[in-house]
C-alpha cells in the first residue's frame, strides 16, 4: 500500500494520536470514538476522522475505532514499527536534557550514541549512554544508526550535519536555530523553540 | 483591523517568515520575492503568497514584498510589537538550555525571571537571570510577566501551571510531555520533542 499522499499536516498529527491511543490502551480500552480521542489530544473530531480516512480507516459506526489496529497502522505509516536508533551530538545542557527525556520510548526510539568535543566529558555516562569523541561519528553506519540529533552551538551545526550525512545518517532532528543544508535524500526537522514561543502572544488576551 | 480569520497553520509559519525577513533586512535587502523568501525558509512560494494574502499584503508585481513593511505587519499580527516578558519554571538541564537559548531575542522576548525548588540553586545566576524560589511565582502579575515556560518534571507540571495561572499568566510554553489543563482564556503551546522525532522516519528513505 502507498501512503505517500498523506498531507504533512496529517503526518504531524499522527504521533499525537498515537500517544493518545497508547494511553487509552493502557487504561484497558478496546475501542475509541473520534470524540473520545479528540477530548484526549485536543484536536477536532472531524479533523481526526479526516486524517484517519487518508489511510482508509473509517471506524465502525456506534463502536468507533479499534485502538490496537489503529496503533499498528500508524506505527507502520510512520515507520516506527522498525528499530530506530539515534545519535546525539552535543552533550551540553540541551543535549543532557534530550538524553534524559522520558518521551522517546513510546515511539520506539533509542538514543544509542552520544558525542561531544570536550575531552573531560568523553567516557562519562548520561542516562546509560557513554559520551564518545565526535571523531567516532564515522562509525554510525556500521552501528546501524541512521538518525542524528544536533544539539551543538549554531556556528558548528552545519559542520556536524555534514559529518552525520557522511556517516550515512538520513534523518536529522536539529535544535540549532539555523537553517542546515543537506542533500535531498536527507530529511531535517528543526525544532526552534523561539518559533513556538513567538506564536503564543497571538492567542493571548490583550492585557 | 481584525486578523482573527488567519488559519493556525499560517500563524505557525509567520514566525518562520519573520526570521527570514529579518535576515534579509540585515543583509541590506529592501524587497523580497515570494521565491526569494521561499528559498530562505523552505516553504513553497505559493504557500507564502497565500499566507500573506490573509492579511492583505499582495506585494508589488516585479518588485516583490517590502521587507520592512512586512516585518512590521507580522510583528503586529503576532503581537510581538509589545514587550513580552516570560518566566521560566525549572532550571534543570532543559531550563538552563532555555535560559541560554540565543533565538528568543529576534522575536523581542525577554526571560525576566526563573524559578526552581532546589535550595542550592536559589540566588544563582544563569545568563544574567537570578534563580528565585518557586513561592515567588505569585509576584509575576506585579512584575507584568504574563508568559510562563514550564521545564519541570511531568509529575509537577500541572501544579506549576496552576500556580502560573493563579499569578495572572495567560500564555504557557510547556516542555513536559503531558497534557496540561488550564482555563479557556489561557493558551498553552506544548513542545514535545518526541512528537517531532516521531515524524522523522516517515520522510527517510528505506535503509
Amino acid at each position: 500500500m502507498r501512503y505517500h499522499k498523506i498531507p504533512d499536516e496529517t503526518v504531524r498529527r499522527l504521533p499525537v494520536y498515537l500517544r493518545g491511543l497508547l494511553s487509552s490502551l493502557k487504561r484497558g480500552q478496546e475501542n475509541i470514538s473520534s470524540q473520545g480521542l479528540a477530548d484526549f489530544v485536543g484536536v477536532n473530531p472531524w479533523q481526526i476522522r479526516k486524517d484517519f480516512s487518508y489511510f482508509g480507516d473509517f471506524g465502525t459506526p456506534g463502536v468507533g475505532y479499534n485502538i490496537n489496529g489503529l496503533i499498528k497502522q500508524i506505527n507502520k505509516i510512520l515507520k516506527l514499527n522498525v528499530a530506530n536508533s539515534a545519535a546525539l551530538v552535543g552533550v551540553g545542557n540541551l543535549g543532557s536534557a534530550v538524553l534524559s527525556y522520558p518521551g522517546f520510548k513510546i515511539y520506539g526510539f533509542d538514543i544509542a550514541a552520544a558525542f561531544d568535543i570536550v575531552p573531560k566529558k568523553i567516557g562519562k555516562k548520561v542516562n546509560n549512554v557513554t559520551i564518545e569523541d565526535v571523531s567516532n561519528i564515522r562509525t554510525l553506519k556500521k552501528r546501524k544508526i541512521n538518525i542524528g540529533i544536533i544539539a551543538v552551538p549554531s556556528d558548528v551545526a552545519q559542520e556536524v550535519a555534514d559529518a552525520l550525512v557522511k556517516a550515512g545518517v538520513t534523518g536529522i532532528l536539529n535544535f540549532s536555530p539555523i537553517h542546515i543544508s543537506v542533500p535531498r535524500r536527507v530529511k531535517v526537522i528543526t525544532i526552534n523553540i523561539a518559533i513556538d514561543l513567538a506564536r503564543l502572544p497571538y492567542y493571548m488576551p490583550a492585557s
